[in-house]
């Protein structure tokens, strides 16, 4: 079965001499920017598991910090190209899409197809609690400026935007020494999906080469964003939160989701609430670091519906997680709640 | 003590011919309105137990479904008497009353009179653990269109309202997959209060009579709701919080109760918290439906107050119910809660 | 260490005179405020020790009551003066501060310091899930005036924070019930510490003399609030939150953070969860009565900043608590929460 996804993900690879080929040629926006979407994904596919060979083969510490730093590395070089563009909007949509993404559809589908034909799958809730209660503040964090935006001058809600970004990246940091030094046992793989699998330069090669083609590619489909929003009509917030999200995480999704076929559900959560927290604590942080040295600062502002959004998708993941036990309704519904916030961002 | 209750209902019944007769004779709204509510509480006693006895005789599966689907049947037929008057506001008042009444009146004085001779009292939590998040997940479907009402013009929340709907509709058919199906042993039941006491015609007979009975007194109920209000100088929207809400239940609830005491906390909080989950994710989108069809659209824009309440009654009851366990001060607790709301409603 | 703690404190007792001399020689308000506070910070500790002492000798249930009555007697002292200063916005925050400081920042480092060489840290969760689901109800009552306040004329909002003031404190009584008799072996108290250190008349006679100073300094205080607020440009708000929250307790705040680092959580996390518990349900509702009393009524509409910072508290205190366990990243988290609050209260 993993075979089979890296085949798809090889043949997707196609993808990107047509979007090059759209591009120079200065096709409609749409075909630009759909080609682009379809480069990506295989891209960010050998690149996560670039960066999760070489995690393997350089100690458990530098290669935790790896994992943790290049794990959602396309949705950074995407953001960072939407960021120049001057395309704030879609920017956090992308960053929220990401977050519930993560934590809704991938973690709902996870539970459902892997709980399908067993009467329940376990998996570490020590260590999703630790995730749970960075991704609540988090949550907590991301939403402080918007319940203050409307009371501050611009200044002020910069200001708040970096202290609050500061304190996020702190956390993070926190949570790295937790799971790398103090309390690595919690996180201790054994199996078969921890033994390396390709040599380290090949890795080291592989990271170099997606990295680029994933810029390329970034540049490209951030370029269309602005056509393809008034060809279908579709506002940015929805190519942010559902497509964009998508994106750049479909490949590490599809191996989450395997895996929880697989019955291994701790690293398929590992992938997908890691994947949230990372987004939360380090990705949305860091983007507001950048955009502020660059001097067209972005703003923690998220909208009500990302608010709201984000923190229903917290509680109610924390309330799914906490006893270390899941089962195909437990999917069902946080795939249920997807759907309705999906049906918001439609309409809006 | 179960022959009490009945004894009781069995008296009420005499507010059957007073409240029909005050109709007849044109008396004041408000006699009108409390007999036509008295009588309505030993019918959807008698109700609930037909449709009980019924589900226990035609094999558990079909069973499950019949509970499911006619559990909340008085609501659901005074809701769509209050519809069709377009009483939409009393309509969904007396869903967010249902759905608090039932999880923290009815499992509050559950905890708190079961509890109070006892150091602690047990129920299976996971199966509540199901009943919560789907709560949580009708909660945010619920408060959606609320949250994005201003924003949109009148088709677009009708739109979201009826997306939300067929989701939470699917929602909750998982949920009876889940309990009747994949996973019905955990809700499985052992005691004498699960064998037949009536034979299979006589509980079809009272089926039907009640519910005929049911549906009269439901008209006669609503076309007294708007002079109760004025002669009492009651919001609407306290008679369908608190009212409308308990005359449904009201019967089930003392079930409720009686089972607590008798420290059988499983079947107690199975049929309160069933209750308020049915509320949420069948009735409320059925009426949705239901208006729709009949081109006199209700959408679910809830007030803030009933968002607030519905919301801090899912997390607070969630957290009460998550270790299996309860004791008098958690009832208490839950009916601290319930009251503070209650004042509110009040003074609104 | 907890001989350094008291001699620190003793020597903390040179501010009485100073802070009386600046006063009386018409000093920078400034230096008056500062003084006030550290003069305040020994008293409180002092005051803390003979309560705790003399609820000792007096039998569980007078000495459990005592405690419950005198624990945040100081901060009640200060309060009662600035409300009759008519500084209700600073005695607000300064509930705020106190419920939010207790939880996050005192149990933040409890936990932190306490967990540093340690793999976990236990106690017992459901002494903590009593206090837990107490601050929910508690922080659902404090926010309902405020969701209501801008559709009500104040009559209303005033009969609003009496009524909900009233239930805070029968939920609160029943709490004492619990904790005192009907499941006092849950708080068993087994440790040297539960010994008593001072005979009773001399914890008598050290209670009165603290309480005299304590409410001579915080008038002096609270006379320099509005200076202090001019000169240094902070907001009533941030003073109430940061500054006099924690002058009243910052004495019993160092013993919950030395009680964690000699691993006994659970009176760590008593001394700095009862204490949130108690500010919410005893102290909140018994100063609405004392304003009102005093014809001159302070509502409960607390601003949405506070609102929201109480609710996250509670919800993430619970998230971290509802285990039983703690670790130094979780005292980080809570810390971190608290950070970013600090933030915005010191922004707006």
């Amino acid at each position: 079965m993993k075979l089979d996804l890296d085949t798809i993900l090889g043949a997707m690879l196609i993808f990107i001499p047509i979007s090059i080929a759209a591009e120079l040629l200065h096709l409609n926006g749409i075909i630009i920017f759909f080609t682009a979407a379809l480069a990506i994904v295989p891209l960010a596919g050998f690149m996560g598991k670039a960066t999760e060979e070489l995690s393997k083969q350089v100690g458990a510490g530098i290669g935790g910090l790896l994992n943790a730093t290049f794990g959602n590395a396309t949705e950074l070089i995407i953001a960072i190209f939407a960021l120049q563009a001057g395309l704030f909007e879609v920017v956090k949509a992308s960053l929220t899409g990401g977050i519930i993404g993560n934590m809704l559809l991938i973690t709902g589908c996870s539970m459902f197809l892997g709980g399908l034909k067993r009467e329940k799958q376990t998996f570490n809730s020590r260590v999703q609690g630790v995730n749970s209660t960075m991704l609540m503040i988090a949550a907590v964090g991301l939403v402080m400026p918007a319940l203050v935006s409307h009371l501050f001058d611009f200044n002020t809600v910069e200001a708040l935007s970096l202290g609050i970004s500061g304190i996020l990246i702190i956390a993070y940091v926190a949570s790295l020494l937790f799971s790398l030094k103090t309390h690595k046992h919690l996180y201790d793989c054994g199996g078969e999906e921890c033994k390396p699998h390709m040599s380290r330069n090949r890795a080291i090669l592989l990271l170099l080469v997606t990295t680029a083609v994933i810029a390329l590619e970034s540049e490209i489909l951030v370029g269309a964003v602005e056509s393809v929003s008034l060809s279908l009509g579709l506002s940015e917030l929805f190519i942010g939160v559902i497509i964009v999200a998508i994106i750049g995480n479909a490949a590490e999704h599809s191996t989450a989701i395997l895996m929880a076929m697989k019955n291994n559900m701790d690293l398929s959560m590992g992938i997908a609430m890691g994947s949230s927290t990372q987004i939360a604590l380090l990705i949305a942080p860091v983007l507001v670091f950048i955009s502020w040295f660059w001097g067209n600062p972005m703003d923690l502002v998220f909208n009500q519906f990302e608010v709201v959004a984000i923190i229903a998708s917290v509680v109610i993941a924390n309330m799914i997680s906490s006893d270390g036990e899941s089962n195909w309704l437990e999917g069902a519904q946080l795939i249920a709640l997807y759907a309705m916030m999906a049906v918001v961002f439609f309409l809006i």
